[in-house]
């Protein structure tokens, strides 16, 4: 149960607005436009399942005028029962990144990208969010597009001009991704560039794994257990994935690789008698499913797959490791993966007040026909078209 | 010589238009939006590289109001010096599609896609084009969304519905994808499954390669060679990848991969002393280069790597094949892919009056900043966020 | 348990042998070298399990001296409370398949091919087996090393002849894998092309899938279904892997996609009424486990993961699927695949007579010890080098 | 002229030995068994080519009872026109190796392994190589099998303790490997566990990189651009593949990622006025192919390749990188690839005493009949099967 009481998953605010792929959008009644209706819908996934107090926000869309609205954010997450998680700058969207951010050789682009992400400190240090969180969509898509080292250290200077800006416990997390939408070369391609680049700049500065960003079979919870063992993993974006970064909802494809990644931080936990600092965050594109209802799933199945991952029996898993015995370390693993946790999650939501199925009272409560009367309008004119 | 005078290249009307990632579209002042303009751009790639006689269009952005602006669109075509290409029905963009078209369990839906292909067949009878070009963004994100063999069955029924109303010389291409935007399982992933759709419903359907729609890995030559060998090889749509469905420029990643695609066609036709019929056609994402200009790279990197196939001593190959002599029979591939054919280029280029040297031609022209200016206005106005 | 009745799964007379990667092999003392004890190992396995009631062979391990044999591993194989099952020709290993067997240019070592597998033919009619399995590691390694479509033709003209030696209720698997020992082009190396010769030589020749041999990320389950769909799947070599064909132990990477294969087989069941005619065979390569061990835990995994599979909620499913309810359809498969069904095997197994905890059961046998102390003197001596 | 006089590529030892897959060898008649006959066959390579002046050796085959054979290895050598290049102990083929060597949980194995490697640095002094090459077969095939943390932690271990015995000039090389034999997790996986380790040990110790040795689509001259800026990149291991680690003939499958791979040095070198201090070493599996041809048209291949990459006109890319002319940039490199470097490569083997046609050459001498005549019997022998 105490596991249960010390694991928490940040919302992003941008998993409850209409997106979708490059061929379009689906767009949904009930998907939320505004940073109050994220907000909204964020607070209602947290009164159900009880695990994600935090939402992390986006620069761009939730703070369009920069930090003059953060007493507002603030307020509406607070109304809804939330707090203001991790800020995540944005330098892909607007046209001047065509050819890049940070890496950009044009310099007035790099001020301009390092411009937006001081701001968004500033806005990190008014909500009081510890982390800030960078993923960069920097790269080339041919061959002989770019100096890949020249590339490489203007990432450094910006990176370290970032970190220099940092006060207090605030934390950099510098995420990875192998491509896309970059696709010959993504300048912060894999861990071990994030990890070369984070350790050059800073204390500060800890790497990010999305576990949709990696290469088909990398083993993600050996880079987990790397990363733990260096002192360098600073957090997580979670989804599921079979082919690309396909941003599917978290276990949906292979629920035993999260158990495992789970299992590495909760081994490392039970080997240091002390849990590493680590942020789970949510990162998911909800095409299809209903926005709520996915995230509720998300959270659900993060919850149950860490709380078996805790069951693991560590003692008898070292023991069997230290003798090699292949088959009995590895039911370890196995039995505590198909262990059936229901009733210790249902009895850890009865003595916090929550229900006891949380997916079944979101679907009670009404929010949903309401939300989706009260948004549709707006959400009909949201429509694009890949060409 | 005669080489280059048999291979023609089709260009897609969409290439010239904005397109991007899910992350947005970077905005180029002179992408055209227009049918017309995306006519006149495609004119002009003819104009120079004389290897462009055609354009592929597309149902639902070049004719948004049906057949009725088929002698229009025609005219545009022929003042521009191309023809009308492939017809290619958009059964992915419109909200109805959320689970899919022919594959969706909504029966409604399914006669909607139907009516919106046999519409576009009106449209290909009236262009007098040859070919119906069917991609397929259907299929599920998850495991258990859909039943794989009742989606299949939809499917068989849709395509023996359009079969059936082909007529003259007419065919219809059926292109696979194996993910993206479906996640899970795309309806036709495979050249397998487009084979076995294509061969239940008659003759008239035959499987369209796209290069960038395979498995990391896989060999797609070989499976142009089994297709050849089947007698069901409908057409390309041609891009290179390095990760998923990239659509970057062909030959920009893998030139020898292109090249060894040409080949099998090439030794096919040594073989059987004739040609086999297949519809050659560009299908790229111009989100960063110019998009006039990576049309004409693209047409060259073709043409190019098309007469070096053509140049590989196929007699001399079979015999080393037949002897197993391995490196006498990949020294004939190599030798002919590093072959400097520019003087056969140049040569067959002034014998029809085309500029030796086509994008310099192109450059030259002034036709890029007479269509920015011309332009920039409109597409100022077209950007879109992810979320 | 119904459902456990009906399921068996069958055991590779080789996993029994000392295997290896080509840096080597590790040698276990207790590995069998010999028919009898492979057979003696096999009949352990089912002994414990009750699961598994016959052993593929292969011809050229298990008959070196062809049918004459045939009377004494039969005895052998009863002796152990087993029968023979699926025969596996050998057309791999000897030096005159360097280029090929049945794809190989040369018609005197394809005819050489052809005759292994008629005298084999031979042998699974005097062991009464109705399946002959069959693996080709024909294919090239480089560019040019032959012609693509002659090697699909000779393969056609040797499957014909090896249908036309079946008889009674005999039927001919083919198996495809992409890569390996061929690295650039596999003859037979998809479904797609096991599914084309297969249908051109007769109805007596199905499709094997072996779960290892599919690009990465590739959807099994969705092949499986489709096969399932045109009366064209023979059966399974089941095995695990995380990169290439790792042959690990069934279900150690990923369960929830071996679960999924296995529903697509019960939901076709539930659907049609009757289970398809499907044999589901072994193929592992046990380098590290303990073999006798690892294939106990093998069949197990087998067992429990079917079940789990038999109990989705099937009309739930489809009236879900039919509604596209996208969460409800999901959550069906996911909480049979989480279903606690231990209290059901135990049941099972004791209403059979069987141990309750087969792996334990072995263990307590003392059969491990022994074998180990008879075999250990022979195993000493195999070991090979890589260079 | 000049880049040719200066680029040499090392032979291993090993490429002219029988190797094969897990499946078998294919046994050559004119192998080499001994290392006086790999040091003749490698002798002759570099007789007819001109730039494999040095053999890269393998401890355990050709130094099995230690420093002792240093003298009459040198001589072998010396004698045949060649030097010994680095040294490459084996801590994967011994039994005691089943569950790793350096990373082993067994202290009296990482023991036994690390006093071979301490051998080998012997060997290596008495040689007068530069280079200790290492590669770590270690790793687990199943979750669970080992602690990822603990073996890191043991491998940091051992190479700090190999780092220390050296001496002089010499260095280590770490390589690293995704998958094979390790099927799960291998201990140094990528390029960034072996950065992170070299960089523990000290500043004799350098990445390998093996372009084999990567995920699907991951760029490898990325990888080599970001070890070059941080001064870690020690040597290659060139080959070619098509899936996993194929080894096949260098530039066989995609010669434009090997010509980027040199660009990037080429690249380097020009910026820096100085080229890197790199060893280049071929490591294929010659299984098919004749050994030493298939060593020739490698050595020819990388050589021309390497010229071609010299030929990008530095001046020009600079500044159409530094201007994003994406398709001015991305010509360059693709002019110089496709350049015809026949005529340079020719006065260049002329102006020293060169074969004009080295392989030609070879064919002419006579040395393969000769040696399959001499080697024949004993190759006949050495025939290994898989089960």
């Amino acid at each position: 149960m105490r596991v249960l009481d010390a694991f928490a998953i940040e919302l992003p605010s941008w998993g409850f607005a209409n997106t979708g792929t490059r061929f379009g959008k689906f767009i949904q009644a009930g998907a939320a436009t505004t940073t109050a209706e994220k907000l909204a819908d964020a607070g209602e996934v947290h009164r159900v399942t009880g695990c994600c107090p935090s939402v992390a926000v986006h620069v761009l869309w939730d703070f369009p005028n920069g930090a003059a609205a953060v007493d507002t954010v603030k307020a509406d997450a607070a109304r809804n029962g939330v707090a203001i998680g991790a800020i995540n700058p944005n330098v892909f969207q607007d046209q001047c990144y065509k050819h890049g951010s940070l890496g950009n050789p044009d310099p007035e682009v790099r001020r301009a990208a390092l411009s937006h992400i001081l701001d968004s400190i500033e806005i990190q240090r008014r909500t009081g969010s510890r982390d800030l969180s960078l993923w960069f969509a920097d790269g080339t898509n041919f061959p002989g597009s770019g100096s890949v080292r020249a590339r490489k250290n203007w990432f450094r200077e910006g990176l370290a001009a970032v970190h220099a800006a940092l006060s207090g416990d605030q934390r950099m997390l510098v995420e990875y991704k192998p491509f896309e939408p970059a696709f010959y070369a993504t300048d912060i391609a894999d861990w071990g560039m994030s990890y070369i680049l984070s350790k050059s700049v800073g204390s500060r500065a800890k790497v990010l794994v999305d576990t949709g960003h990696h290469y088909q079979a990398q083993n993600i919870e050996q880079i987990v257990a790397w990363l733990l063992d260096e002192d360098m993993l600073g957090g997580f974006h979670f989804n599921d994935r079979r082919y690309a970064d396909d941003d599917l909802t978290l276990g949906s494809i292979d629920p035993y690789q999260v158990f495992r990644i789970f299992h590495e931080i909760c081994y490392f936990t039970w080997e240091k008698g002390q849990a590493p600092d680590i942020a789970y965050m949510v990162d998911q594109s909800h095409n299809l499913k209903n926005k709520i209802e996915e995230m509720i799933q998300t959270a659900l199945t993060a919850q149950e797959l860490f709380l078996k991952a805790a069951l693991v029996d560590h003692p008898a898993l070292a023991e069997h490791q230290k003798k090699t015995n292949l088959i009995d370390a590895e039911e370890c693993l196995k039995r505590a993966f198909f262990a059936d946790v229901q009733p210790v999650l249902v009895e850890w939501r009865k003595s916090h007040g929550l229900p006891a199925d949380p997916m079944a009272a979101f679907r009670e409560s009404g929010y949903l026909s309401r939300v989706e009367k009260e948004r549709a309008e707006r959400n009909r004119q949201s429509v694009a078209s890949y060409a």
